[in-house]
Formats: C-alpha cells, sequence, structure tokens
C-alpha cells in the first residue's frame, strides 16, 4: 500500500515509517522538525541521540534494503502539502504531524495559537489534498483520549446514542478536552467528521491514550534507528517521565493526588493499532472512531509500581506529591470503552515490572545525557498573575 | 458600562453599537473591514450605501452628541488585540469580528483556511487578552444555529443531560456543523467552554438564527448611519435575498426543496438579545448557551411569504427550485428550544407581512444599486470534479 506519513521523524511517527517499510508498503514521511527545533528553543532533548532524518533513512536503507522517500516542510503549508499528497498518490495518509504537547499548548498566548494554528489549519490543509487528488483515500488521524475529558458517565468511542424527548440519534460524544491542545484535536474531529459527510471522504480518528515504551522491532535493530525519547515536563508523558526519575534518583512527581485515571498502551501497539486500521479502512464517508487504549491506571498506581520495579532493580526510588499544574479532576469516575480495535484482532502488550524494567536498562544507557532541570512543571494552566500583570 | 464590540462596522456590530451608545453605554469598536474588503475582490456591494467607519462615526456624534472610540486593526493580530484590551478595559465584549459566511468558508481551501485561521485565532487571542488584562469582563459571543445542524432529536440550549448505562451528565450538545465556517464557530465554542472551565472567565455564547432586516431605532435616524444590506449568494441571508430579488423581479432561488427548516430573528431583536445577555452577564467560570432565535420557518415558507406581500405591493414574484449548492438534508425534523433569552425578558418582533413589506419599501430605494450578477449561488459544498482534477 503507499502510505503517507505526516510527522514521520516523531517519536511514533518514526517506527511507524519503519514498521510498514518493513512490511513492504510504499512509505513517504513528511517532517518540518519543529519537534526538534521545539526543544532548541527549550534547551532541552530527546534522552536518546537521535540521528537527523536522512541519517536514519539510510541506515534504515542499509539494513533493510529499503526505500523511504521524504519531503521536508510544514503541512500548514497548503500548497506544499497539496504537491506532496498530488506526487505520492497515498492510499493511505497516517496523520501525526501535529504539536502535541498539552503544556506546551498552554504555556502563553503565542505558543497556544501556534498550537491550534498548526493542528486545525494543517488538518484543514490535509482534507481539501485529499479531497482534491485522493479522495479515495484512507485518512489515519492521531486523536486522543483527552479529548473527552472527564465526564460522569461511560466514555464510548466517537459516538453516543441519546434518547431525549421520545426521539433517538447517535451523535458525536460530547467534550470537555483537558488543555488547548486538546481542544485543537476536538476542532479537528469536527472538521474531519464534516469533510466525511460532505465530501465522502473515509477517516479513522484513533483518540490515544497516554503511550510508554522507547524501542518497536525496527527501531532496535541498530543504534541509528533509534527512536526519540522524550522526559521532560513539556513533551515527556507520565510513565516515560517516572521510570527516567527512577534512574536518576529524582524523586517521581506525581501532579496532585494522582487520583487521576488515564488510558495507557505500549508504543508497540500504538503501532500495531494504526496498521490494523490502515489494512482495516473505513467506508467512503464514514468518519470512525477508536478508542486506542489497552488498560486504564491511576497515576498513582504507575508511580507504584515503577518503584517497585526501580527497588527491585536496586534505585532507592521516592514518591513525591507536588502541587498539580493542571485544571483538572483529581478524584473521578472514568471507565472508558475500548473494545474495537480489540475486535480487529489487537493483542494488547500489558504493562508489567518486566516492561518498566526494560525501559530503565535503555534509559541507564543514556542517563548521562539526562538534562535535570528540564523534568519539574513549571507550565500552570491557570496561571497565578503577578501584581504587576494585574495593574 | 464600558463595552468593546469586535466587527464593529458590520451588520450587526454597527447597529449594536449605536444602540448601545444611545443608552449611554461607553462604546470602543475594533474592525478591520474585511467584510468591505471581501466585497471588493469579489465585485460585490452592500445594497444600501455605507459610509466609511470614520463618517458613521462623526454622523452619530452630530446626531446624538454621543462619542465611539474606534481602534482599526485585526484581531488575528494578538498584541493589536492585547493592547485594544488593555486600554478600553471593557467590561463586556461583544464579539461579532469573524469571517460568517458558510459559502465563503466553502469556496476554495484558501477561504476556508482563511475563515477557521481568522475566526479561530482572534477568539482565542479575545480569550487571552480578557484572561490578562480584565478576567472579570463579560465576553458575549456570537454564535451559531448551525453549529447544531440537523440532529434528529431537540436541540436544546448548548447542554444536553445524558442518562447512560445508569449514569448520568450534562454536557455540551453534540454538534453537526453545516459548513466549514460553522465548524469554525464549533471550535470558538470548544475554546470558550475550556476557559471558562479553566481560568474562570465568564462568557454567553449567542447561537443565533438567520437575521433578517435593515433598521433600527438608530440607524433610521440619518441617511449616514445607515447599516450594510448583503444580497449576494456568499453574505446575503435567505430573506433579505428574497425580498431584493422581490424587488427587482429575480425568481425567489429556493435552495432545493426548500424544505429545511431554520431559526430566524429581526436584526432589532438581535440588539435586544445582546443587550439582554450584556445587562445580565453569566457568573464567573460559567459558559451559557442561549440560542437565539424568535421562529421556525422553512425556507418556502418564506419564499410564499415574500411572494405574497410582494403581489401585494404590485410586483410580479415567481419562486423558482434551483439545485441546492450546499450539502444538507432538505427534509427532516427541527425542533430547537429558545426560552432562555425570553424569560430574560425579550419581546419578540414576530416576521408578518408588514416588516417583509417595509423591507421591500427600503431596498426599492436602492435598487439602482443591485448587481444582479451576484445573487445566484455559484459556490458548491461538494464541487464536481472536473476530469482534468482528477488526472
Amino acid at each position: 500500500m503507499r502510505v503517507l506519513i505526516l510527522g514521520g521523524d516523531g517519536y511514533l511517527g518514526w517506527p511507524t515509517a519503519l514498521r510498514f517499510s518493513a512490511r513492504g508498503h510504499e512509505v513517504a514521511v513528511v517532517d518540518n522538525f519543529s519537534r526538534r527545533r521545539w526543544h532548541r528553543e527549550q534547551g532541552t532533548d530527546s534522552l536518546t541521540p537521535i540521528r537527523d532524518l536522512d541519517e536514519r533513512i539510510a541506515a534504515w536503507h542499509e539494513v533493510s534494503g529499503k526505500e523511504i522517500q521524504s519531503y521536508l516542510g510544514a503541512i500548514e503549508d497548503g500548497d506544499f502539502l497539496e504537491e506532496v499528497v498530488a506526487e505520492t498518490r497515498p492510499e493511505a495518509v497516517v496523520h501525526y504531524g501535529q504539536q502535541a504537547s498539552a503544556p506546551y499548548s498552554m504555556a502563553s498566548r503565542e505558543k497556544a495559537v501556534e498550537t491550534q494554528h498548526a493542528n486545525v489549519i494543517g488538518n484543514l490543509n490535509l482534507l481539501f489534498a485529499i479531497r482534491d487528488h485522493v479522495p479515495d483515500c484512507h485518512l489515519v488521524k492521531l486523536g486522543t483520549m483527552g479529548e473527552y475529558g472527564q465526564p460522569e458517565i461511560d466514555i464510548e468511542e466517537g459516538y453516543i446514542e441519546i434518547e431525549h424527548k421520545g426521539r433517538k440519534d447517535t451523535l458525536p460524544f460530547p467534550k470537555l478536552p483537558a488543555s488547548l491542545y486538546h481542544c485543537s484535536k476536538v476542532h479537528d474531529s469536527t472538521n474531519i467528521h464534516f469533510a466525511c459527510r460532505t465530501w465522502g471522504l473515509r477517516a479513522t480518528d484513533l483518540n490515544q491514550g497516554v503511550v510508554y515504551g522507547i524501542e518497536t522491532d525496527e527501531t532496535a535493530q541498530d543504534e541509528r534507528l533509534i527512536n526519540r525519547f522524550d522526559y521532560d515536563e513539556i513533551f515527556g508523558t507520565v510513565l516515560n517521565r517516572f521510570c527516567l526519575q527512577a534512574v536518576i534518583g529524582h524523586p517521581l512527581t506525581v501532579y496532585g493526588a494522582g487520583k487521576q485515571i488515564r488510558g495507557f498502551l505500549n508504543i508497540r501497539d500504538t503501532l500495531a493499532c494504526v496498521e490494523l486500521a490502515m489494512i482495516n479502512p473505513a467506508e467512503r464517508g464514514e468518519f470512525r472512531v477508536f478508542n486506542q487504549f489497552t488498560e486504564q491506571f491511576s497515576v498513582l498506581e504507575l508511580a507504584q509500581l515503577v518503584k517497585h520495579a526501580g527497588e527491585h532493580l536496586g534505585f532507592s526510588v521516592e514518591v513525591q506529591h507536588v502541587e498539580n499544574p493542571r485544571v483538572e479532576k483529581e478524584e473521578h469516575y472514568y471507565n472508558a470503552i475500548h473494545t474495537k480495535l480489540l475486535d480487529l484482532g489487537l493483542e494488547p502488550t500489558l504493562l508489567g515490572e518486566e516492561l518498566v524494567e526494560s525501559m530503565i536498562h535503555l534509559i541507564e544507557r543514556h542517563k548521562k545525557r539526562v538534562i535535570e532541570s528540564s523534568i519539574d512543571p513549571h507550565t500552570r494552566w491557570n496561571p497565578v498573575k503577578s501584581p504587576a500583570g494585574q495593574a
């Protein structure tokens, strides 16, 4: 299959590109290296020493004999993206090419605007490019469970049947997004759904939980194929950050009570889910939504798991509750349905101590590269005003 | 009250500014004249010969002795908007400053991007400016009934209580927006709701029906205060267009079967609703949603009404069904609740033949200015591809 991967230099995009290439698909990637740029701007970096995209692609060719095509540019540039789509004529587009950090989107007006502009306009350009050049192409869009927020009812997969005053309809599941980044993903869902209803496009929105893990079968084949691993307050996700904290002797920073519940999945399962969606495409006109995670945990449960695994390996691990920088419910009902990917054949890689220990080993190899000052949370969802700021 | 009106040169913004100024509020307006620019670009124009904003404001000063402050600039420019908010320190912001045409947003990728960028980023900048400078200020945002689309259940005012698997929650009413413009308004609602939940802002979203009418008490006081009146396929709304068609002997262009039902209201009621919202502000942290219309009609019912009134005045009026350029249900259930503004004291000005006849009289005075070629619909929601476009 001809597959175009937007954000193909990223934490999920790169291993996806390798997996699909390994399985014989014709892979092209698009990236503008904004994640690398944001890291430079903030003085942070991936824990793992990732190579330039060209080097990565050359190494993959050496290892596998396979070619990956690459296009450098921003998808917010509609003419650029249109040319790429017209040239590659993909049968599936996997769209990871977004600013994906909630704290980044909450750090300032400028960063909020950058996030919503990049995400919403990039995705809108993509919808037009597909409509005008490859209307039969299947869009596989990475969404997020954070679009739903914390409702008091079970979270269904994208839609909910509502009975109201004696009538019934199945409508988009109402969203309570958790940050301005998450808002941008809700906007994308609204636009994609509209494009499917109006233009007859086909799309699958993968509302993904929090991803953990580093390696995949392909990235492990050569040091030059190594995947990005972020642990800083902006781009790091919680379990990855806890594992790193355990290694360097930094207390595991639990935000608030730590009873916040989320869905989680292993990065290997992300790739499996994207592949399942791709080889079982949505119908023309269908906007299909899958909740993409394998297990629910509270943040505190994860901290306990990492503490246990870390101590088993001889590290001394402390769990510290820090003031929650986010505005969110810390004790809440949470039950999200996630059966559709299982129905397509997903076999989950569940989280256990062994997996945590293997992450800890990989982190240990690169621990000299850790920038410890980047770990603690500084970005507040509701910043306290300085008296000067308030005049 | 100190009131800042975004889009204060527009069809609703200008008469709102006059009304509030007449009633003793301290009014400042912001505009970048984009509606005037879009008309120039398309070779279309307001039927009524509207004056420049400076002249309008000077005339108002002559007529009433009142001052209106004006700021020229685009709210997509966050620094500009922040300065205006910091300087004017509004107690209420009435936000009309958006690209408000559904056909415009569907005309091309460029226009879709322009619409979503201007609307979403302008509104996002506003939320930050309020948060950082006047957090107690009440945002009165013009939304649209078109955000809801055509669900099979009654449309509630912003929220719906959902019972699901034995649990209950009151959540945002699910949206099925009818164009990429309407999508942008859904995005705004999502962002404003988030800002209220997270930053404790206060906002009222007025999901408005289709507005008709030209004059208000204040615009009628002097020819130089005359209001904009659009009738072209891009910016004209249905009843206004029908009245103009009746005057010039152009068939009333009903899109498709004409059984599409919408909510409608008189422009005088728009001003009354905005004022009611403003003097009865939302609470801090509250995102309040009102459905702002007074009556439901099908498009065909309106055409019949205009035909009848026109013929009563001696015009010969024909109703013509043209191919529907939009993707929408033409026969559908539609019942939208709209009691909250009535509860605040709204006394609707209902639509009748007399009102239509008075519009027809006003249109007749300016009929020499009509650009007839701008009336028929050319913008298709789902453009048929040329064989060349499809390669």
